[in-house]
């Protein structure tokens, strides 16, 4: 079953938000064995939007649009699928009553609000319990096509009650060979390395497809594997990730969807142990970072900010002196930083982290991107030091992702 | 001048990761004065990308690609544009060159990397100082292309280097009508209602577009001119913004690509004044927030990420009667919070947020979706109760959108 994906807005467009929904729904359909042909993202334009629903109709079972659908002007896909699909717009009663009920939860059913109520009428209405506009299917003419809100807790609520079953559903009764996609998680070591590593994926690989693919925490390995039954994509699936384990197991930490943090947040969980952090130049990424996923306070117990050298001495014992003599980005200073904090928390580990972000603060001896992680242990203690580049943003990232793989070294 | 873009990838495609690129580029070249048409999405496949060239360049002037120039087998952007420019590949001995320089950096040139090295007869190559893959310009047949290779840096990297120039020098040859976009940000109003308080748009737009633009911290309101002369656009963007003013200057922070935090780091800065924060379902990323910008250790000095109870008394002060009376998600708590942590750092201003971020943790009283958020200063204290979602990330994301704006209130 192809789908393809349309995202309407100018906002898009010109790049002031970043297209996180596409990602999600593509996630979302391709877990359950869809097949994404195409994403697009076209402007707050009628003809724009008709010439697109045109054209991917060709190739796709399944248009999935988002955005445009708001109380505002220049909000379009409702009437472009009136016209599209020659309808006309009636009053939903029961929609109206949903307006009303929400205003009753303090807000007013404003006459702005009011005009969400008007849907067309051969579209079945998906209840968006959390937003004004409902979701808008339309199964006709052998294509289906779903319209959502761009609000990504509306969308993704609309995709979840509504329109996943839907899909599911009809994938069963197709039975087609589909495409599933199974992703192993590496870090500590850099893409090409990983390629030589593991050799031509020509000779291993029948069938199925392998991609490498960097971020911040590492490269992952997607293997995507085509079949008919559950059971042929199982055993083809097995079979690849079996060589990948056996030739680059030490740097594979995970599969899928789970995150660095998750994984060695489950490992500390596991032993009763815990983490405390200290950070200087992430400022507090890292304990977000482990707080992302739920549950993380069986592990992780805290931290501490310190972006002024007064705070590293005050709260986190390290030496004035140590900052006078080596700077506040030095082996001593991260090493003090990670003592101090797990001592502090009382917690297992502890980690300290200072650097030079950017753009700012580089100097000859330590550059843009010089970046020193320590990780005090119940024993040990570990300290590295890193040189990520000039970009700050990046170099946050990339240290957060190297500490927590410091520290998934250790508790793995 | 009309640019479309084109992201090639599987990994894209199918969800895996977000399509950050599209927005950085597309915002970049909307910045110079380019109309972006469309942004497409397609897989590693080579005949998808081929029509996908084939129909674009009808409708645009230039094309960008990013995607596919990596080392591995899955990458297939250098090979589609030698087809499609009937092209050959041959060697450049210059960016052999460069791959020996980055060796001598540490890196070997492997085989597979020494491959980068074969490009385009008739292409332009453009210099990728941090990666192995050269960009590649084609400037044929009344249409520009440009493949850039996908990883986030090296791209900004050609793009600020090269094509901004290229595409700024065409734009003033042209000397045609462009559109240019301005934005201003409000906090602490819902989209409705700020679009109740302006009014109808068209009664004071006159060949300019306003949109809305919801996100975490706020309603984004963006201004769109079109005109010859730059002029004509900045007289008729300033008539605009002055009514915009008129009736919603009370919620409007800042323009353009300004931060919350920013500009609450600008007004503290320029008084000589400081803040710490106190975190705990925010888990650390309301210090990051804060140190995103480069230059906030003059106004932010740090913080505690206080996840546990135990940490909550202990650091900040908290009383255990307090959180055995109200719970840790309760006012008493955050205001403690606030207090303790402005004393710890001795900062003019301490924030605290506890909440409920979800999914779990949540009761009648006290849903998911239930934050607290103090902020103490010199004389006075305001603290809140938000009531945000169902969506973890969300949730704390609001939160700190929340805990900014209310700090803004304040120091404005």
């Amino acid at each position: 079953m192809n789908v393809a994906l349309i995202s309407i807005g100018d906002e898009i467009l010109i790049g002031q938000i970043v297209n996180r929904n596409a990602a999600w729904i593509a996630e979302t359909v391709t877990a359950i064995g869809c097949h994404v042909v195409e994403h697009c993202v076209v402007a707050d334009d009628s003809q724009q939007l008709m010439n697109t629903i045109d054209r991917l109709r060709i190739t796709s079972d399944v248009l999935l649009l988002t955005g445009g659908l708001g109380p505002t002007h220049d909000d379009v896909t409702k009437t472009v699928l009136v016209e599209y699909f020659q309808d006309v717009l009636v009053e939903s009663s029961d929609w109206m009553k949903h307006l009303t009920w929400m205003s009753q939860r303090g807000r007013e059913v404003t006459e702005r609000n009011a005009a969400q109520a008007l849907t067309p009428s051969t579209a079945t209405l998906l209840s968006n319990p959390i937003g004004t506009a409902p979701g808008l299917l339309f199964n006709r003419d052998g294509i289906i096509i779903v319209a959502m809100p761009g609000v990504p807790n509306e969308m993704k609520s609309i995709m979840e009650s509504h329109v996943v079953p839907l899909l599911h559903s009809k994938l069963v009764v197709q039975g087609n060979a589909t495409t599933q996609y199974y992703t192993m998680l590496t870090t500590g070591i850099a893409e090409s390395n990983l390629a030589d590593l593991i050799g031509d994926p020509m000779m291993f690989l029948s069938g199925s497809t392998l991609a490498f693919l960097p971020n911040y925490t590492g490269v992952r390995l997607r293997i995507g594997v085509t079949g008919l039954t559950q059971e042929q994509r199982d055993k083809e699936r097995m079979r690849v990730a079996s060589v990948l384990r056996e030739r680059a197991g030490r740097f594979i930490y995970g599969h899928d969807d789970q995150t660095l943090s998750g994984v060695v947040g489950h490992h500390l969980a596991e032993r009763g142990q815990s983490v405390s952090v200290a950070e200087s130049c992430t400022g507090g990424l890292l304990g977000a970072a482990c707080t992302d996923a739920p549950g993380s306070s069986v592990w992780f117990h805290g931290g501490v900010i310190t972006y002024s050298n007064d705070s590293k001495v005050r709260e986190l014992g390290v030496h004035q002196s140590d900052i006078d003599r080596c700077g506040a980005v030095s082996e001593e200073v991260a090493r003090r930083m990670a003592l101090g904090v797990q001592e502090k928390f009382g917690t297992t580990y502890g980690i300290g982290i200072t650097g030079v972000a950017g753009p700012d603060g580089g100097t000859v001896d330590k550059p843009v991107g010089t970046v020193w992680i320590s990780v005090a242990g119940p024993a040990e203690q570990t300290t590295l030091k890193y040189h990520f580049g000039a970009d700050r943003r990046i170099n946050r990232e990339r240290s957060v992702g190297a500490a927590l793989g410091m520290l998934w070294k250790i508790v793995r």
